[in-house]
């Protein structure tokens, strides 16, 4: 078919039969981390790996109580003026490529300050790589599609195993991500309902994707997945922010996505799909509780529920899946969207 | 005519006069950040106030080289699991009312860790203002408009004089603010420009905002005034950011709008102009150059040019009047969009 659904269809078993050697990896980087008494994290990566970034925000913060910033690459290329790192701040790097000058010049810098610097990256050799004192390598082979799925999602399951192996119970938390990579095996059977729901938004133009928390990431990267696929104007918010003025933009057949499983957030999920609805938007609720599910006539319903922090490697895969069918159906081809190369290189 | 256009006009005038006050009221919280030796600053926010926050991010980092991370603020809310914080952090919550729970937490939370607090509000007393160990107080008496502006611009000019205050170089930095709100001034006869390019758009659905660096903010506030005036389906991006995925969408028509002042960032918003232009986008770009104004059949011509850092003050002004005109010409009411309120409670 495409390169796309195979490597969706990949993601699963590359990460599981990948696990080990992540692990590896990421032991003398936690040791480290405990030793220097890291307290703060900044982290550069653009695309769908800034989204993984988001991720290793929430997950950072949450699990192991450490502030975590997101890097603007454009202050230490276009201002030539970045922040001054400490030996107590961890810096990470995410790039498929590990070629963009903009995030390998955030990692050069903060090594030259002292900071303890780190990577993850997919191609085995790369300018990121030779800059950081430890590389996490993805080391999934060549990703095919220009659209990336298995490195976000493998970018991922690396902050997760992170998180993890700087979490006081390390061994509850290897079978949280144990649980969500078995739960991913199961969301690829979500492919019909993700074909049907594509089939019912067969003449969408634009989309809101909203989520809370965790997902936040997952929203991000079904908006980017449904751009770059199938050109459609999607826009990513956290459910909070939405209220803030987007809410605003909601009318009658505005098609939304709500990525909401159960734990934490739900309430807040259930409650926004209420409100969106009221609106007149169509919801398309991608979730593992019934009552949200309920409120949608596009529901895809998740089959297993995972702990909170570990969803988002389950719910990125439906998330691709619908992308994906939706771009099939259009006749267009999701592993070479227009104007896009695999390698950007932005400073 | 309308209380928003009204407060558009206000801004330099009020930002002028209560220049003196905020000054008075930011010297003992900068003396206490060097005294404190504070590195990390960690700031709060939603909708408007939140891009005032990217903006605070911008200078605190390019021009004072400290790390700054923007909250998630359901971190401390839903999940109940934050960042621990120290003593050699500055927590800021920046709100106009001052009233959201969230933002509220995120401020309580880091004084009770023993953080340097802050906060940036207009409403005189209120609940962020009762957590914060230093208010910064906008003083700007009631902002009757829904859709924010003088509190927007008024909260950009309180983080401007915080970074010239922790600067080495108080006397330039003043200056600098100084010009900015003189240009602010000359910016108001963009009113005209505005209303000509919102006659050339009267049809827009959707569209693209762009900056780079420091206009990040501008490019957010200028597609959340669009979606909440006029609920056009506006989306910002960083002009990297968009590179890496979202560049895809552009098409035959599509208006992109450009936030693109001289300076450091404006040979990449120069290119990349050129980029979407060749992919068939309705440019509309606002600059003071014009050799990127000259690509745009809809220029927005910003005559007095500003030193970069503070030029988010000048280009908000013909955002917020093509927004408004915009409404205007749609027959809508830009002071009380639909679905909104003044106050928004998110946790």
């Amino acid at each position: 078919m495409t390169y796309m659904l195979d490597e969706i269809y990949e993601q699963p078993e590359v990460i599981n039969s990948l696990m080990p050697q992540w692990l590896e990896d990421i032991a003398p980087l936690a040791e480290e981390v405990r030793c220097r008494d890291i307290r703060f994290v900044y982290v550069a990566a653009r695309g769908s790996s800034d989204h993984a970034a988001v991720y290793c925000k929430y997950a950072l913060e949450i699990r192991n109580k450490l502030s975590v910033a997101l890097a603007n690459p454009s202050a230490f290329t276009l201002y030539d003026s970045a922040p001054r790192f400490t030996s107590d701040t961890l810096v990470i790097g995410i790039s498929q490529s590990g070629a963009g000058p903009d995030v390998v010049e955030v990692v050069r810098k903060a090594r030259a300050d002292g900071a303890l610097t780190a990577c993850i990256v997919n191609t085995p050799h790369s300018a990121l790589a030779a800059v950081s004192e430890f590389v996490l390598r993805l080391g999934l082979g060549r990703e095919k599609s220009v659209a990336a799925t298995k490195t976000y999602t493998s970018s991922i399951a690396m902050a997760a195993l992170l998180s993890s192996a700087l979490s006081s119970d390390v061994i509850a938390s290897q079978k949280d991500i144990a649980a969500a990579i078995q739960a991913m095996e199961s969301a690829l059977n979500l492919d019909k309902a993700a074909a049907e729901a594509a089939k019912q938004m067969a003449d969408m133009k634009e989309c809101i994707v909203l989520a809370r928390g965790f997902n936040q990431a997952t929203a991000l990267e079904a908006a980017l997945k449904l751009i770059e696929t199938c050109y459609i104007g999607a826009r990513a918010y956290s459910g909070a922010d939405f209220r803030h003025g987007p809410v605003a933009q909601v009318e009658a057949g505005l098609p939304c996505l709500l990525f909401a499983p159960s734990g934490s957030t739900f309430n807040s999920m259930l409650d926004l799909g209420g409100r969106v609805l009221e609106g007149g938007a169509k919801l398309i609720c991608i979730s593992d509780d019934t009552r949200l599910l309920g409120l949608s006539e596009t529901p895809i319903r998740v089959a297993q529920s995972v702990p909170d922090w570990v969803s988002p490697l389950v719910y990125a895969v439906p998330a691709q899946l619908f992308a994906c069918r939706l771009a099939l159906n259009r006749g267009l081809d999701p592993d070479a969207p227009r104007g896009l190369n695999k390698v950007t290189m932005t400073v």
